[in-house]
């Protein structure tokens, strides 16, 4: 498209020329993802679990990339493997995001709930926060490329954004504890839109600069754009819900008809977020999670089973398509390997911030669980561990660098590409490594938490004795504002608590055609849990 | 993707806006898609075959399309509305011919290939040349704008391929006559690989303008680029064949790996023929056909059920969108309405040429066919009716506002835009009025043709006392090739019923987990009726 309205000096032979180069990129483009999910069946056939389908795809993404950049491919056909952020954006990541509202095992999330969104919005805002301090912290001593300090935040935005991709499919893969998956899953996909809401937000404080009102509006902002987007993608979901109940368009020979208006709501929904300004990845994911729980069930039997199997492969191909997408990217572009000690400490950086992000919001999240409920140490390391950075991460730093002046945004692009290509092939590589020496390997629903946390006494030194005390000395001077925290926590789960009763006396008779009262909640979900995951 | 590239003078905030604008510009194709399958369904239901589908997904393009160019729409909201061939040709064009290969039934079209291949190709050929001429004619006689002949050849090929959604969905809909089906079907879907085919060879041709060995060369390359593309198409559907045959992916939880398998090969036999430099439209048709008779039924059930539906989905998305996307940029782009008379000879020449090639084809086709299954004079005129011209003459016309000088392209466009609107709302609005009136509704296979050419004479006559002799005198001097056509006709039809042989005993056999022997031809189709239309 863009070589034809840029080069119309020459229009001979040109858009023949231009197809025909546009054949050999997608051409090659299929056959790494051909051989992307053939070599991810055969791995995992085989069992061997240190290079994980989106390794392996980074990695062909990598080699033919490295491999095109040797032999001089022409630019017209190089121009197809550019990674462009708004392709990612507007056709990549809706369906992997819906998908995985989609597959959502309701049960354990909605338990889960309070933890899930405590990591999620406030630990990716501590950890962003802790990594843009720290990565301005060893600018201003000299010790590493010195960046302002908003372009720092928005670099610890960007990058505290984990993949839900990788990890989970290990996760599924061994079939490890339901609680940790759920927190690791919801975490991993609510961060994400954190995330870019952060990174937008403290762009839109740089370009404007006032520093008066500065945090205040980012707090307000975001709360905005995170409800704002969370009320649009339920409205969406809860219109589809009506339309299918009453559409009658169960009937056998309007499937067609059925699964094309069922397909087009989610992406109605992110389209509808982004027109407003809003998130559509936010948008989107609740968009997911309702149209799983009141619409799906009111679809007829076999466009029930046709729509799990659609939404399944668009998000296959699309999550196998971006890895491959990537690394052919990294291969391609120009990174600015002169920052060696930026990405070295960059490294270090979010380590040190995502422990601080899973264990002090585990901490928080302990303090008002009750004692068999409590997330075990393990858990929490597991959890720390598995935050290996991704798509989301990449296309937010080759934003950057149109973002931010030259030079700048290249230091934080090298060094996102570096963190991306590590923490996927040495974390992804070992997290079944991990899963196995922490011994969170299993199925069992409550077994591993009664277990562990049953001989433990009660909040304070089920943390303090696992973690050696971090940050337990400025627990004890804040136990009020501690004590607060708990209430409006135990304030929270009651709510959710009582959602669920007002999911099954209101929101399911009213949205689907199943009577609330008749099924237990489970045996609406029956499919969920064999369309989804295992 | 384009805007970001051209303006990164003001990087500011501009992803974000532009990224706004993207969600506003799909937001609306999605409401106008959601709309036109409903107001589909709607019009279906009540049985209102005046404005099908189509049609209405071209006004409702037209209507919202004004709308925006009246009310000052934004530039970046607009930019998503422009009609870019290269989208159409690589990501719309190709589901749409795969299916109509996939949704084949394969008795009919078999039993009508040499027709439909007459029609497709000789008749195309026939048909382009015709209304090439007849456009310089007038254009040397000063009766309407005057191009150069091969300018005029390029016209004549692109405005010959005829539209094969509208009139289908019709036909499907009342139930017409099966080989009055197969041949519209099959002529329409082949019609588009030869126009282009033309299209290609006369812009090359133009650009190269070594006039000697003109003729020649065109009709090499032509056969060149169709048999290449179909050995192509075949090659891959067989390959598929084979690898599903083998790989063992029918169990149940590979589901999802099969399935991205299965989809991704018609993409990848489009993309090698379109990066061989052949026509990918030739190969994915061929796939189509190759892997709904072998490879489909080496998947497991679940596997063919959503693969039918899954191609079925994407077709309609791409066609319905086709024709929004065709009005809306209609409504918006720039005409030179200066021509009128450019417009109005040239439907008058497209309607000669249709009728050119439609009765000389069919005159040949029954000079060969024994006395029951002769194409009757109502088929003819049915098939010579459904000419409307749709999506690919308007791609082609875009393209050729590109590849010709300044006016002669526009001139070109306009008059194409105008046939399309006309005869897509003109023609697809009165199918229905026009097949009752010719009585060929019905759903008889073999009773309508037999029925009608029983009584009459052999060859000769049961053309001539139909269409009142055009051109019977040039007939009679032409016996002896008359003859010789004959024979050569004849041949073919015997390879094709020993090609059914050949594939009862040695394809199904050695590409299907089938026996050839044991299950009848039928039964291995049973299913392609189902998934299919009706």
């Amino acid at each position: 498209m863009e070589e034809l309205r840029i080069s119309p000096a020459d229009p001979r032979g040109s858009p023949a020329k231009e197809q025909q180069a546009a054949g050999v990129g997608i051409l090659l483009q299929i056959m790494m993802l051909v051989l992307s999910f053939v070599l991810g069946h055969v791995l995992r056939r085989h069992r061997f679990y240190y290079l994980p389908e989106a390794s392996a795809s980074l990695l062909i993404g990598l080699i033919v990339g490295g491999l095109a950049n040797i032999s001089n491919t022409e630019t017209s056909i190089r121009a197809w493997f550019n990674f462009h952020e708004e392709f990612f954006f507007l056709f990549l990541l809706p369906p992997i995001i819906f998908q995985s509202g989609f597959s959502l095992q309701p049960k354990p999330f909605f338990s889960n709930f309070g933890a899930i969104v405590t990591f999620a919005i406030f630990g990716t805002f501590v950890a962003s926060v802790v990594t843009g301090i720290l990565v301005y912290l060893a600018g201003a001593t000299y010790l590493i490329y010195k960046l302002p300090f908003v372009e720092c935040l928005m670099f610890g935005a960007l990058i505290s954004a984990t993949d839900p991709v990788t990890v989970l499919s290990i996760f599924q893969e061994l079939g490890t504890d339901v609680n940790l998956y759920a927190l690791v899953f919801g975490e991993s996909v609510l961060n994400d839109a954190m995330a870019i809401s952060l990174y937008r937000t403290m762009s839109l404080v740089r370009s404007h600069m006032s520093s008066g009102e500065n945090f205040f509006m980012v707090v307000v902002r975001f709360l905005e754009t995170f409800v704002g987007s969370m009320s649009a993608g339920v409205g969406v979901g809860f219109t589809s819900a009506l339309l299918f109940k009453y559409a009658g368009l169960d009937i056998d020979n309007l499937q067609n008809l059925e699964c094309c208006l069922f397909v087009l709501f989610p992406y109605f929904s992110y389209m509808l977020a982004e027109g407003l300004g809003l998130s559509g990845i936010v948008s989107i994911l609740f968009t997911g999670i309702v149209m799983k729980h009141y619409s799906f069930s009111n679809l007829s039997d076999n466009s029930q089973k046709f729509a799990s199997a659609f939404f399944h492969l668009i998000s296959s191909l699309a999550e196998t398509f971006v890895f491959i997408y990537m690394g052919f990217d990294i291969a391609m572009e120009q990174h600015s390997w002169s920052h060696i000690g930026f990405i070295f400490f960059s490294i270090l950086f979010i380590g040190i911030a995502r422990a601080a992000n899973v264990f002090s919001c585990a901490y928080l999240v302990n303090l008002v669980r009750p004692a068999h409920r409590k997330i075990p140490m393990k858990h929490q390391k597991a959890l720390w561990y598995s935050g290996l950075r991704g798509a989301m991460a990449f296309a937010l730093a080759l934003q950057s660098v149109h973002d931010l002046p030259e030079g700048h945004g290249q230091t934080i692009f090298t060094a996102t590409t570096a963190i991306v290509v590590l923490t996927v092939l040495l974390i992804g590589g070992s997290t079944g490594t991990m899963l196995e020496k922490l011994q969170v390997v299993g199925d069992g629903l409550d077994s591993p938490l009664g277990e562990v946390s049953q001989h433990l006494p009660p909040p304070l030194l089920s943390f303090d004795s696992n973690n050696g005390g971090y940050r337990a000395p400025t627990y004890e001077g804040e136990s009020s504002s501690g004590n607060r925290f708990k209430m409006k926590l135990k304030e929270f789960r009651n709510s959710t608590a009582s959602f669920t009763d007002l999911d099954r006396n209101y929101l399911t008779p009213f949205f689907t055609t199943q009577n609330g009262e008749e099924d237990e909640h489970d045996e609406l979900f029956g499919d969920s849990r064999r369309a989804g995951y295992h």
